[in-house]
């Protein structure tokens, strides 16, 4: 029923784009096509669009949701198209609509502790447009720089802080949805709190663009920390660096703002880099945000370096300023493209599981590595249990052949803990195979049914989340 | 369709309630009936059920509710049945369904800081379990003594310690439920993060008894604070009281663990209570706790103070061990009953406005009051803006009539001012008329319809939230 890619939209369609948006904001042009045919799972999986829209408010937006609703047009909502589950592929072509026009932050309201925005705004200039009013927004992608607050919402994403500060859906208050049939709806409230009626807010949140449109954000902000202060600390051994993050929360009883771990591969990918001197004996790491009052920061910091030292810690690098912790952290953001130095191609999967149960799915990890001589490097959030898990190989049958069966194993595995197979990246396209070894047969058909309520057409985003 | 309270059920229908449970856990007398017939809503309605069925496990509550199922008969979950907006009342008789029997704290898992309790356990009694093993577990509604997590988990309770610590939808994790024809799902998973598909779990959180029985939960924990100190500030005015919370958000940039304003009816309420000796000229006071590390306490309360000073609190009162604490906060926590000495009905009422519309909330229920002669009181969680307005009257329909029109004309300044008609209580029967006053049609059409597709029978808890 759906048109697929293959067939070019009439013009008819078209013409009632350009009437809901305006001519330069419909782009049929393949140079436009192509660069909306991809997300940053783009070595896996591509599909073109039909049309690329360019919406510049809610009523737009609900305009080309109307026009891809009474013309059964399959529709994509998108922002930096920087996601790792393939969320704003457009998987059937059609519609691929941006909303990065809408980057307005319409109200940062202090005394209130809250803010609006629309979809488009990019994260940091949004989290640094808080801190300008002492505020502070904590979900921190790592692709913070360049996703949008939209694509945030849509794929519920985690990042550094949120061991201590939760993720993107405990922030979200109220949202501007326009659902596939482009009625407009509110969910939520600009309150702290409401408990009236369902849940609408949290239903969307994390919902992949599959349910509708988000055209206005509220959030929550809170106080922003005084102080923040980085430890390095580098080990001679994965066992030791995870063991340390135990202490760190178990021993010393501190929820630090950041847990990253990094592991040998992903150390030497980025060595010399930023001018930062990394030992040569280093084969993992930990990088340790503490934040707050500068007493307390002073405090848990030496805790931190307590539980780094016990567990064997062979140096410790303190960032007490602001130049050079952004030093230290960007040798971590690096780390995903610096990947690719290794191998061509890269999976990164973002695997969560019961904290205890780290060493096993890293130990999992490594033991494929060996058994497909498949470089296998391993990073990420394990305060929350959340380890990235980097398959690197090159071009060629054979290799991707290896790597899906590496992968197949790896969420049979984390299953297996107890897991789960997306911690923070979403389904998407990319593990719509594998949900189904994760979700029952029951929950699964319960989240089917509650798309086919909203989305009865399967116009928005299709294909995505669940392979059938 | 559904069989109404007027009408006995069969004794076959009872015959398989029995088998289901055993006949011991069945009662059909009026002295167990009358006990289900009410909550703390108990002068405003009661609603009596034909049976009484207490389950003891996730078997017995999925066949009893497949007996319901089965025989089209309502069915109201319940824990301590302490709910203040009418939750858990058979409103259309039925099966009353007493969870209290599944009370086992299943595991306590430090190392992974998630716990595992049945719906019965009470709120209280899991916090102190969760601090043996240094841990803590932050919603704490003001019913925390005798309120069970199942039933807090279905109102979404909020309580004293959200303004640092989130609300109970921000530590559920993953529940089991038992769905209206029977079926037994699993929602979330036992993580810190999941994005695997919708949120069905928040889904569930908070919407009271409408869609399923829970028959576990699964929550985050966090590190207990090593300790916690109490600020009490006497005011004489409502308006300095309130201004010395902004005073301590916004200009000592504190977000405390609580934040409790009390007015002068309350104040009133319990005076000479618990032997602390309030001063005559109090008319409000704030309760603030601070929690952390000693030495965070410490700053944090310095903070306080000089916030209640700056807005003219005429004495301060610190605690900082255990039991003058609690002497502080037992005042406190019996406001709630103390009023009753004020008038013989109350009407408690649990707006929530965002934080800088608390004068104009506040200012409006003591104008009503003069206006219908009818004492008004004030306390609540004012950090969240989440305020207990507490009509306090007399028998007779001309005060009920009062009482009707003064609560209209909150719910519509309070929507007005962007807020809530609930902040933590739930809709329940006792708010569902405002409902539609606060959520707009589609909206609210969109929750009926999620309704309908878990419960298409409407067995489960009818009559709540939904006017019809």
């Amino acid at each position: 029923m759906l048109k697929s890619k293959q067939q070019t939209l009439d013009q008819a369609v078209l013409d009632e784009l350009i009437r809901a948006v305006g001519k330069e904001y419909v782009h049929t042009n393949v140079e436009q096509l192509v660069c909306y045919s991809y997300d940053a799972t783009a070595t896996r999986q591509r599909a073109m669009p039909d049309v690329v829209v360019k919406a510049s408010t809610t009523e737009e937006v609900a305009a080309v949701v109307k026009v891809a609703d009474k013309n059964n047009i399959p529709i994509s909502p998108c922002g930096a198209r920087s996601g790792l589950s393939g969320g704003s592929i457009p998987l059937y072509g059609g519609i691929a609509l941006d909303t990065t026009r809408m980057d307005r932050i319409l109200e940062i309201n202090a005394p209130d502790m809250i803010a609006t925005v629309e979809p488009g705004v990019v994260t940091k200039r949004f989290q640094d447009e808080a801190a300008r009013h002492k505020l502070f927004y904590p979900p921190d992608p790592g692709s913070a720089e360049f996703s949008t607050l939209g694509g945030n919402i849509a794929e519920c994403s985690g990042g550094m802080a949120g061991i201590k500060y939760g993720v993107t859906r405990d922030y979200v208050l109220s949202l501007e949805v326009v659902l596939p049939d482009g009625r407009v709806i509110n969910t939520g409230k600009k309150t702290w709190r409401t408990v009236a009626g369902y849940d609408l807010t949290r239903l969307f949140v994390g919902s992949e663009g599959t349910l509708g449109v988000f055209t206005k954000i509220t959030v929550k902000l809170i106080p922003l920390p005084a102080k923040v202060e980085t430890v390095l600390a580098y080990f001679s051994s994965a066992g030791n660096a995870v063991d340390a993050a135990d202490g760190i929360i178990l021993d010393q009883g501190v929820i630090p703002k950041t847990l990253e771990f990094v592991d040998s591969i992903c150390i030497d990918s980025v060595r010399g880099y930023g001018g930062i001197d990394i030992p040569k004996e280093a084969k993992a790491m930990l990088l340790v945000d503490v934040d707050g009052d500068p007493q307390i920061v002073k405090r848990e910091r030496l805790r931190v370096e307590e539980a780094c030292k016990k567990n064997n810690a062979f140096q410790i690098v303190i960032a007490e300023d602001v130049e050079k912790r952004n030093a230290l952290w960007q040798v971590r953001r690096v780390i995903s493209p610096a990947l690719f130095k290794v191998a061509g191609k890269k999976l990164n999967e973002d695997v969560c599981v019961p904290r205890s149960k780290i060493k096993e799915v890293t130990e999992e990890a490594y033991s494929l590595a060996r058994e497909y001589s498949i470089d296998t490097a391993c990073f990420g959030h394990i305060g929350d249990g959340n380890v990235h898990i980097n398959f690197l190989y090159g071009e060629g049958d054979e290799q991707q052949a290896k790597v899906d069966k590496m992968l197949d194993r790896v969420m049979e595995k984390v299953i297996a803990l107890g897991g789960t197979i997306t911690g923070e990246h979403g389904i998407g396209t990319a593990k719509a195979k594998h949900l189904p070894w994760e979700i029952p047969r029951d929950e699964l058909e319960l989240m089917k049914s509650l798309k086919k309520l909203i989305d009865p057409k399967n116009i928005m985003n299709p294909g995505k989340i669940f392979v059938s």
